[in-house]
């Protein structure tokens, strides 16, 4: 069972319930979330119920463990979560377009990406230095180089730096420099990883997983949450279906189930959800308009010679034209397009 | 294999063809199909290839059999097809709204659907009178007095009447009733009722099979497109997916693709694809900005009481306001609302 | 709401069943099924629930509408189902083999097919003359002459005739000629096929559809079931998954399912699950030893030259090694090998 | 491009073959494997392909990049690998028995777990200490303590203990202890932890994610191989379906696929492929007729009281029927059960 405390609970409050716990032979721990407090059981020799702990005074909510994703709910948290990084609104009535490459390469790369993304009122210059590959025989990354090479396009452009962690050990060298972190769908279940980032102060955005529900993708969340960092940030990018004729399937309704499920920010990655550049433009148009937070792109300026990923990367100029398209579509559904309200 | 004639093709030429065949060994039949013959080889013991066709006079194409839509296909037909019911265009630059119950009812029920479609400047009036049904222990269908009240609805605010037919047997009861006749994604293999579809002239909505390839699909309407039937609109309306939060997946990407592949108009069905009113908005707005010619909507005037699939019916003042959204957004992909062009 | 009624239901209790339905105001009819009359309430407006009828002598059972496989379903009928079929059984401590080609194409071939299913001590003789293909221009069957072959070559080796039918118009033709009557996957939610199924007395062998769960394909026996005709036989046969390198999954585990939640006999069809010959043998050894009540198999004497499904077809001496293996197996979980206890 | 060098290459043709790389402005470095080096291209201005490097002395195989597990393929080693530990084998004609609890509670519950898996003919201990689970309010594992109490029991019955490692973090803490790693669904892609598990010498089983394709399977376990470490298992336990009556869908042909593409051996986990205990028995006898090297079971005192995984464990007593099935089964298929052949 988890009992979520009143921010406001007094102590006698705490007092009482644990003694509820104690005379039913339960065992608790206690973490601090963002929002208030979480009494975690676990153990419950005596049977208590949900029930016998929601009417008393100083309990916001409880509910069975395993199931509950409190932090990342909305039965708690009614309000829409704004992630802040650097000047820039994720979530709220924000429309927020980030992109860069697949894999930092170069710095002519990087500097080409960003000034694309600039010029599109992109504020978030993605790009892996540390790269996930299904085959250890292609490109992984430039690593700490890429990282040093990210940062210097970024700031040259005044844009966010976000770069992917693969696992805690590189942990601390990719927050050291990249303002947002980047956990891929491969990762999504990393446990080790996800408590890690619940300890640091860096928001993160934590993408899907290819076969995992929108409750797996939610508890995941409540990972990051629980640890005591409030900035997560969801990505919805493809999920796996039968057909062999695209790579995944973009489940773009699972944007609004999910904005309907939790009150974080969800972009939308239909470059890698799609896989394949013709469908990138349509795809971002119609997340737009479907209620998601904002884009994540991947661009490139040749993208036929790019390491990794380029059928789904599409040129600058193209990343121009959808934004001209996205400043035409977002205000139909009330929304101010890039990152800023 | 197939062998696609060019229309202009002579007679000298067909012989020539035809003796190659023959000398070969080889038996064939010859369809009549809307933009000319296509010979189908049913034995090939000579192991003849379609490159051996391919560089003769009057062959437009050849192909192994069992893998060609080639006239469901781009390759053959490059542009779009726009179907004409009625003064209503479906497929080019026009963007269709069609609507309605998903059961016919009563006649007050058709009446205030028919005149909410009309209001809100969709063209086409839906409704099933034969209801395929889970269970044999649902509701289904009024049969042919449900056909009598749409059309007399459908008539009275100047609409096209589009039914669903179950199977061949039922086929000229509806066909000689309805404008457009709907086959759903449980009978998209029906085989005997595509044939039987491609040999009348009434245009066809086809619906994607809930598991169904985009190849499939294709192959689906190339069974109503050989018998004689250019008159297909195809309908996207969900996929099975892995995550039970949701009834269906709605594969949006796949109307890009299938554009690509066909010339066929694609229509977007959000009702069937998400099952729940609170998604049918959101993913009817992204349906028109990637590239869709059209959506198909369920709208009743109180869900409510909806003898079947309440819980995906919009109401009367949601469509509206959904059609303002529309006559906004469509222009931004360079379509016009209403399909009148 | 459907009220399943006790077999020995006197006149009074079913007076006072249809008292306490009219005065709430419900409207029902009542279907005659092979174990007890079933009641449907059609309309409800009054808001009786199942609990108000459960306790009422004469009411065996009462459930929702919609959700309910009664008669497909353990509850009400806890023991299996036994199908005799011209002295065979389906089901019980039988285990069946039925095998045969894909389509039938010949004299030849249904002699050569039919004398392995016998030498391998097989029951039925399957084979399709009205075949449902993917491409309208791939072999569709040979029709009422195949019937004819198909019959002979069975009463030759004394076999179960089994043949497809893919629509109701067909029924006639098929049902007069064959002794068990197939319904595709495909067909697997053709609902006026189903009921026309359940109105004649040949035994049916319902494939599940190829994106069906298992509630489905229980609701889609029901509409047999309810029309009157008590010998469903249920037949696994793969089912879409997500990696191309199998055509598609074959889900075991569905059948211990099945039977958990059913009294109907279980096949499996290895053959159309994967698709490709080395798999048939290891698979059909697997259906074997986890619940299944038999398996269903496709055997040609050339596959190379076989009109339709090739790869997938095992060889006559394949079918016999199989049978060996099977002999060897099944006692291990309490069944006797062909079909006769 | 990856090239595979012969064992037996000499000096001279080295140099001759990175004498053609070089003229044409390739870059790349090479990998020792536990079969012969591999060289891998990284980058390739010249264009150069497999094909020109194919017929050069020295060279055993060379493929395109990212597509080839050239050391989990069979094309390279067609012999069946066995991964020899402790006097047991997996692989070969062996048919091993692997089981034990999800999670390791206490001392208690291990002796019974252990005495249970030595009384059936088990040869692997399993058990987790460090638990990935899906909510972060469930029970984690008791970690190092966990460890201990597993050595301890696996060594008073003679049995390997296997244990689970979550991330290259804590790989050390469990190398030192265990006998076998094991890499969980959810890690299958955590590229840096299985790089790390390619350079030390314990054997891996690496458990196929939930909606991994086959191919991405054996380039998870090229990772491994091509660290050095020749000791991959491979184990199949469900992938993601959309029928929600059973958490995952136990993909069998998998093991006759995988069989016939790598050289490794295959064990199937149909505890957590189904979830359920009845299901359990039966799939495990599916399995073991059908081509897999093995099982590997969750067995429980009380699974009531299991801290994780509960539903799907089996009793002590049911593993030993299982056995006594196993025992009668596994010679059919030509194989010895209990490891040893």
């Amino acid at each position: 069972m988890i009992i979520l405390l009143n921010p406001a609970i007094t102590g006698p409050q705490r007092l009482a319930i644990e003694a509820v716990l104690g005379s039913s032979g339960a065992l608790h721990h206690t973490q601090t979330g963002p929002r208030g407090d979480v009494m975690v059981v676990t153990a419950n020799p005596g049977g208590l119920t949900p029930d016998q702990l929601l009417g008393m005074p100083g309990v916001a909510g409880a509910m069975p463990a395993g199931q509950g994703y409190v932090q990342a709910g909305r039965e708690m948290h009614p309000a829409d979560t704004v992630v802040r990084v650097m000047g820039a609104d994720v979530g709220g009535s924000a429309f927020l377009l980030a992109a860069g490459p697949c894999a930092v390469e170069s710095e002519a790369q990087m500097e080409a990406c960003a000034a694309a993304v600039a010029a599109a009122g992109g504020r978030i210059l993605r790009g892996g230095s540390f790269k996930p590959r299904t085959s250890p025989y292609s490109f992984q990354g430039l690593g700490a180089e890429g990282l040093r090479i990210h940062r210097a396009a970024a700031d040259r452009h005044g844009l966010i730096m976000m770069s992917e962690v693969l696992d805690r050990e590189d942990l601390p060298l990719v927050a050291e420099v990249a303002d947002v972190l980047q956990v891929g769908s491969r990762n999504m279940q990393n446990f080790p990883l996800l408590r890690a980032l619940g300890k640091q102060p860096k928001p993160v955005l934590l993408k899907r997983g290819l076969a995992a529900t929108r409750e797996e993708f939610l508890l995941a969340a409540e990972y990051i949450l629980s640890g005591g960092n409030p900035g997560v940030i969801l990505c919805e990018r493809g999920i796996r279906s039968f057909d062999p004729s695209l790579r995944h399937s973009l489940d773009l309704a699972s944007v609004v189930i999910l904005k309907e499920m939790t009150h974080l920010p969800v972009l939308v990655d239909p470059s890698h959800a799609t896989g394949r550049r013709t469908l990138v433009t349509p795809m971002a148009r119609a997340a737009a308009v479907c209620g998601a937070d904002g884009l994540l792109l991947e661009v490139h300026p040749e993208p036929g010679r790019a390491l990794s990923d380029g059928p789904q990367a599409i040129l600058p100029e193209d990343l121009l034209r959808l934004s001209a398209d996205l400043r035409a579509l977002v205000p139909v559904v009330g929304r101010t397009f890039g990152g800023v309200p």
